[in-house]
């Protein structure tokens, strides 16, 4: 079911700041910039690997205030890895299998996620704690 | 520098419960089991893709003891993401750029990781609250 680890999201106070960290020591580059108003964030994605099953990201997240989701994380946790993405080929499928395993579905139908993929998030408390994302990407155009 | 995320590694209570939920909800399948008593740990490692650069792993923890780097993780954060690895061509050039850039190594040279790899972790603390593994995977025999 899933095809990739799509992403590894993290939760930063400064975009700007962390991108500069990710791109001068680890050697990433931006390929996509969005400010997403539906989920609170100011994000941007940064390339790992392209592979057969599609590319890998580190996904920085800024909130756009504190009464955000990622905003309260940041209260609570501090800086750190916010959730993980993985791949999926169909996501209304994998919703539908990961629903009926009793997992709780924080989106029962797939939202707009970064990039024009497809999303949907699964309470992390049935997932051992890790806030899990499936990603349905876009088409090529 | 960084070729893929190599794996999302996640501390859990109960090894066998968390293979389980990760088979039968996802359909990840193991494909190595290791005791690492320097790491304190008790570990699987679940392949979630295959690609050129590297296979992408879940790397479930589930540690000796209370007094191991992942039994205190557990009781301060309960069960969630632990660490994240990427995969890297050098490790020891890997290292020698990253420390250069004024980033702690927890590790100065690399020690044994999962599978036969190289592995080395930074501080969290210099890199945005996430601690993070570099991975040099082991040759083909």
């Amino acid at each position: 079911m899933l095809t990739r680890i799509d992403h590894v999201g993290i939760a930063c106070r400064d975009l700007e700041a962390a991108i500069a960290f990710y791109e001068s020591t680890f050697g990433l580059v931006v390929v996509s910039r969005e400010r997403n108003t539906e989920q609170g964030i100011s994000e941007a994605m940064l390339r790992v690997a392209d592979a057969p099953a599609g590319t890998s990201y580190v996904q920085l997240l800024e909130p756009l205030g504190p009464d955000t989701p990622v905003g309260r994380f940041l209260a609570r946790h501090g800086e750190g890895v916010h959730h993980i993405g993985y791949g999926v080929m169909d996501i209304t499928a994998a919703l539908a299998s990961i629903g009926a395993t009793g997992v709780r579905l924080l989106d029962t139908r797939p939202r707009h996620g970064s990039m024009g993929a497809s999303i949907a998030f699964l309470h992390p408390k049935d997932v051992g704690g890790v806030l899990t994302e499936l990603v349905q990407a876009a088409e090529p155009a």
